[in-house]
């Protein structure tokens, strides 16, 4: 893995989002690490399309930040569970519910 | 402002992403939270082409993260800011910083 995020540029920052690839990717990681597995489990909880959410998830496998594994044999089932690289990830997203629950916070009709 | 990510969502997580829009926006936010002003340094920093560097500074400032301000008349030029709102994604960036800096140095050829 080299130190290169999307179009070979040497930063941290940009090697995480090139990784996620986009906000879809950022949503799926959100389920996966909160411990969904399954396919229609994250197609329902994200409202992703097939097509994007199909293509999201094997990017995320060719990222190295997810694996899929056959949990039946017929017919064939698989679920995706994050790399220990993709559970770096949770990092992000307690930045992110930080940052959204304190936006979400002061702008409340009512005083706390 | 709703706690409502993209699509409708109610997710901290999706507020985040649907404000800051996508990798691109998060490119042009690291480099506004670590000081660049301008439209042209922000272009050569993120090498991001026109359309979409226009076209994400104004969807940064309609989400209320960045400012565009004036600061010369003839002819009129204008500089980028973050709102207070914007540098809450400092949290973001350092979470991403950290993130990356540990994939990078897992993988190096050299021990350290």
């Amino acid at each position: 893995m080299r130190s290169k995020g999307f179009d070979g540029m040497v930063c941290s920052i940009a090697d995480v989002m090139g990784a996620v690839g986009d906000r879809w990717g950022v949503l799926v990681m959100r389920d996966l690490l909160l411990g969904l597995k399954r396919y229609d489990d994250l197609r329902r909880s994200t409202g992703i399309t097939n097509a994007t959410l199909s293509d999201r998830l094997k990017a995320l496998e060719k990222n190295g930040l997810i694996e899929r594994r056959q949990y039946q044999a017929r017919p064939a089932r698989y679920e995706y569970v994050p790399t220990a690289r993709g559970r770096d990830l949770a990092l992000l997203m307690q930045s992110m519910v930080q940052i959204g629950d304190k936006w979400n916070l002061g702008s409340r009709d009512d005083p706390p």
